[in-house]
């Protein structure tokens, strides 16, 4: 995730021996607790905490946002991952925005191509509770030689950005509040002017189920920046909604073109969600994730 | 679903403005209701109870356990039931064990080829109670001249059957207490037996994140009798864990070897989850599915 401040944080409550998320005013997640949360802080950007949970090891929440857990956090990873940078011919330099816990910057140092990893965060709090409290996430790999840290704004490194980079992946929170602008039509301008030829971005584009309005928002501003625009799915089971899209974005790239089905294979060994059927089949979208104006849930917001 | 009592109910409450599921003491699900219960009723097998709520419509509970909603049923309903109807090349009569709202009636009889359907539910006061505040479920559907309602126990309509069926889906609750026959190696012997030369049975068979166990216990009981076995998966928003799965039996149809394309052309222009590509992505699985000694969630019982 990146580290921007929501308007509409939920309503979230640690107590009792629960961790209690509403989202929305209509939807309450909950997982029991074993303890009081081992972080808890508020930084120059959000409300940082790590709560223990008994079927989710440490939970990461910002502004009372799960984020992130020990234990489903491979599913998202994986995901907004290893598609892109097996899509690629040759992906050497990735540039990750927001995804301060670390755990992309995990996944794509398990690509032999990969040369450098820019992680661009915001709140050099979020990295360095992570780093303490989910080491199998954030853990030895922001150490690795091919990678630099920056706690910095995303928003202002892409616009003053003077180099280039092969796959851009945009690991942010929602886009409520600040943290709109990585959803801006400016970033993804600046995005797409710092991909190289062939270069490809992916972005997390919230839940069709449970953000169906920001979903669609978001798909009608990338078109306007890309020739291809094609979001695929997963499920989390600690969003709202469960389903999950993440949207696969280039300037003449399809995204079944030139899958590394060779690279995929080997890499599928060591993933615990990703292989190559799903590499395919995560494109293939149920007919209401086309249908803006049908809504699956009545919500009031539906922001 | 089918009407059996569960023994381990979860702890639902409907207070305060909203209907909340604990499950299995470690996760909470809860959704903003917008009145009391328009029916509560104890049956001679469990509680039914259907609570209005805002995000959803109104909303079948049996036993606590969130089972349907006006708003999201469309998903499981079209996947446990166009699934093995467009892989069948003529499918004509179906029996329904449980099922009881009414749902997969409605979405079988959208096959031109269907001339018969046999719903076989054990609880009337399910089919009644959906009948009357789920109408775009249970709807006029279960009056149409190709549908028999069987208000009978499933496992004893299977065992004394002497007729035969082109597909059998099985729309259960969990396999926990008496709701265990439905998973049992005798009720799927029994299945077999009825269904006619290619015929197939599609079942509900639990969230490969929130019950694994159960999960990978009705694959290992479904290999013992059907040689072709295939789990496939939706998300329900409504469901534990969010990612659902339904399996694909035969004894000798694969499940991709014959899908009626031209059919399931004409079938995905009115449906809100199926098409043609999602037939097929449905099948690919992620890692964790088949790894079985590594369960996603910590849990005590995973049952």
């Amino acid at each position: 995730m990146t580290a921007t401040t929501t308007t509409t944080a939920p309503a979230t409550v640690i107590s009792d021996g629960w961790v209690i998320e509403t989202f929305e005013g209509f939807l309450k997640t909950g997982y029991a607790t074993t303890g009081a949360p081992v972080f808890d802080a508020h930084s120059d950007f959000q409300h940082v905490q790590i709560v223990p949970t008994q079927a989710l090891g440490n939970m990461l929440l910002l502004d009372g946002c799960m984020m992130t857990t020990e234990r489903d956090e491979f599913i998202y990873h994986e995901m907004i991952t290893h598609m892109p940078l097996l899509a690629h011919p040759n992906p050497q330099s990735i540039l990750i925005i927001g995804g301060g816990d670390g755990g992309a910057v995990r996944e794509a140092l398990k690509h032999p191509s990969v040369t450098e990893v820019v992680l661009c965060e915001i709140d050099g709090m979020v990295i360095d509770a992570c780093r303490q409290h989910l080491p199998t996430i954030a853990g030895p790999w922001l150490d690795d030689a091919r990678v630099t840290v920056k706690v910095a704004d995303g928003i202002a490194y892409v616009r003053d950005c003077d180099r280039s980079f092969d796959v851009i992946l945009v690991d942010s929170t929602d886009p409520t509040g600040p943290g709109e602008v990585l959803f801006s039509p400016e970033f993804y301008q600046n995005a797409a002017r710092i991909l190289n030829p062939g270069g490809i971005m992916v972005n997390q584009t919230e839940s069709p189920i449970a953000m169906p309005a920001a979903y669609h928002r978001v798909q009608r501003r990338l078109k306007g920046i890309f020739s291809v625009v094609a979001p695929y799915t997963a499920t989390i089971p600690t969003y709202p909604g469960g389903l999950w899209s993440w949207t696969f974005c280039s300037n003449g790239v399809g995204p079944l073109e030139n899958i590394r089905d060779a690279a995929a294979a080997q890499l599928e060994q060591t993933t615990r969600y990703y292989n190559r059927q799903i590499h395919r089949a995560a494109f293939a979208l149920p007919n209401f994730m086309r249908q803006a104006d049908r809504p699956i849930l009545n919500t009031a917001a539906n922001h």
